[in-house]
C-alpha cells in the first residue's frame, strides 16, 4: 500500500523561477491522479520523473489559468507519446468548452478518449471510488465555482500473521476468509479464529486538497480529520486585506482551519510571487498549528511514511 | 540601431527537459515582438531576464498548441503585472475564440486591451509598418493554416560626419537635410553637399521566421536574399518519410530553401523530442548550404554585429 504526493507547482498566479503554478501529482494505492494543471506541468512532470501514461485521472479544481493552462498541453503530449488508454477529467463546467475549442483548432483527433465531467457550482459528492480508494469533492470559496477534493484509501483487508497460521498447520485455503475477519471451521469441526492469525492493518489514510479558497469554515465538515491537509496561503497576514479582496487565505486562516478541522498535518502553497519563500507563512501558521509547512516544487510527501 | 533574436524555445510539439516548444522574442530598432508563444515561454522570457512588458506584438503562426499554448498565461501574467498598454495579437482564424473562451471562464477582464488580428488563411501582406521597421505574412505549407513572418528594418538615414563638418563650420541646423540626402546652399551661396558630410548608412537588415512548415518551393520569393532565415528542421534526411507525413521538414531540406532563396545564414529549429540535439542536422545541412547551425533555447542571434 502506498500513498504519496509529488508538488509540481507551488505558485500562483505569476509563476517564477522557482515556482511552477498549481499542479500536484498523486500516487495512491496503485492509482496515479492529477490534481490541477498549471502552464508547464507537463515539463514538470519530466522533470520529476513521472511517468505521464500513467495517470488516468486529472482534477481540475477552477478555471483560473494557473490551475488548468498546462491541460491541453499535456493531452495533447500523452497523444504524441502514442497513448490509446482513455482519460477521465474533472473540473467545472466550461471546461469541456476550453478543451474542444483547441482541439478543434489544431484540427486533431487525440489517439484515446477524454471524458470531461463538469462538476456542478456548489456541490459535493464521490467523483471515482474502487476497491482501493475514494475520491470525493466539495465547494470551496473563491471568485468562480472551485471545488476542494478529497483522496481517502479504502479500509485494508487484516493482515495475516503468516508464519504463526504456518506454524498452526492452517490450510491456506482458509487465509482468504481469516483476512475477510471470518472465523473458519475446518473439516475436524475446530473453529479457527481470525482474530488469533490476523492483526489490524494500517489505518487508511486520506489527504485533502484545498485551493484556491478564502477562509471559509464550511469545508470543515468535509475535510475534519484527514490525515494532511493541503490549504492555499497566498499571502501572510500583513496582507490579509490582499487576501480578502482576492478571495484567497493568509498562512494564520489556512493554520486555523487546520486546527479547526483537527487534521494530522498542515500543507500550505500557492505563494504569491511577492514572496521569496514561504518561510514567514511557516512562523505565522505554526503559532495556531505546529504541524505547517509551505510546500516546494519538488517536495514528495509520503503519508505511509 | 538594433536588432536581435532570442531563442525561446527550439523544440517541437513534445517539450524536453532542454528545449520548450517554439516562441522567439524579437528586439528591432526598440521594438519588441514575440513569435509564437508555447507552453511555458512567459518562463523562458523570465529565465532569459526579458521584460516581458515591453512586448507589444505576438505573432502567432498556427494554432498546433506548441505554438501559442503559452498565450493566454502570458497575457494573464501581463495582466496580473499592472500593464495598461494595449497589445496587438497576429494569428490564423480561431485564435480570438481560444483567448475569448479562457478569458471568459475565469470571469476576468484584463486591465489592457487585447486585439487579435485574424490573418486569412494562404494570404500575405503588411502586419505591422513604422519609420523604423516592416512586418509582412506569408503563406507556409503545413496541415493547418501557417503563417511565415519577416521583420525588414528601414533604410536608415546617412550618417553624419560630424567631425569633418564640425571643421569646416558647417551650420548645426543642416545637418537633418544633410542626412536626408539634401545638398544645401548658405546664406553665402555655397553649396555644401551632403555626399561630402555624409556616409552610406549600413545596409538594413532582415529576419524571416518560417514555421512550422513541409518542403515548399514557393516560399523562396517572399524571403528571397534575407539576411538571417529561420526554417524548421523537425527532422534529418534518414526520417524524410516521417516528415512528409507530418507536413514537416528536415535539415536538407531547410538547407535547400537557405540555398535557392540566397540568404545569409540559416538558423534551424523545432528538433523533434527524438534527438538528443541538431549534431546531425547541423552536418546534414553544412553540406548543402554551409552557414546553417541548429539554435539552442537562450541563443540570441544580433543581426547587426
Amino acid at each position: 500500500m502506498s500513498f504519496s504526493i509529488t508538488i509540481l507547482g507551488s505558485g500562483s498566479a505569476v509563476p517564477t523561477s522557482s515556482r511552477n503554478p498549481t499542479s500536484q501529482f498523486i500516487e495512491c494505492n496503485g492509482r496515479h491522479f492529477l490534481i490541477d494543471c498549471g502552464e508547464g506541468t507537463q515539463m514538470q512532470i519530466r522533470k520529476f520523473g513521472i511517468s505521464l501514461q500513467k495517470i488516468n485521472r486529472i482534477f481540475i479544481s477552477h478555471l483560473h489559468g494557473d490551475h488548468y493552462f498546462g491541460l491541453v498541453g499535456l493531452l495533447s503530449t500523452m497523444h504524441m507519446m502514442g497513448r490509446t488508454k482513455e482519460i477521465d477529467v474533472f473540473g467545472p463546467k466550461g471546461l469541456k468548452e476550453i478543451v474542444d475549442v483547441q482541439l478543434h483548432a489544431a484540427e486533431s483527433r487525440l489517439s484515446f478518449l477524454v471524458n470531461v465531467i463538469e462538476l456542478k457550482p456548489g456541490s459535493d459528492g464521490i467523483l471515482f471510488e474502487d476497491n482501493k480508494l475514494k475520491i470525493t469533492h466539495f465547494p470551496l470559496s473563491h471568485k468562480i465555482p472551485t471545488s476542494g477534493f478529497i483522496i481517502q484509501q479504502k479500509k485494508r483487508e487484516r493482515t495475516l500473521m503468516i508464519d504463526k497460521a504456518k506454524a498452526d498447520k492452517v490450510k491456506v485455503e482458509y487465509f482468504h476468509r481469516l483476512k475477510k475477519c471470518e472465523d473458519v471451521v475446518d473439516e475436524n469441526g475446530k473453529t479457527i479464529a481470525y482474530l488469533k492469525y490476523t492483526s489490524s492493518p494500517p489505518k487508511p489514510k486520506s489527504y485533502a486538497f484545498c485551493s484556491d479558497t478564502r477562509y471559509h469554515e464550511p469545508i470543515i465538515e468535509f475535510i475534519k480529520n484527514v490525515d494532511v491537509l493541503y490549504h492555499e496561503a497566498t499571502f501572510t497576514e500583513m496582507l490579509l486585506d490582499r487576501a480578502k479582496a482576492t478571495r484567497h487565505s493568509t498562512a494564520s486562516q489556512a493554520a486555523t482551519i487546520a486546527l479547526k478541522a483537527n487534521v494530522g498535518e498542515l500543507l500550505m502553497g500557492h505563494l504569491s510571487a511577492r514572496y521569496d519563500d514561504g518561510v514567514q507563512h511557516e512562523l505565522e501558521a505554526i503559532l495556531i498549528f505546529e504541524k505547517s509547512r509551505f510546500v516546494n516544487d519538488g517536495d514528495i510527501i509520503n503519508l505511509e511514511a
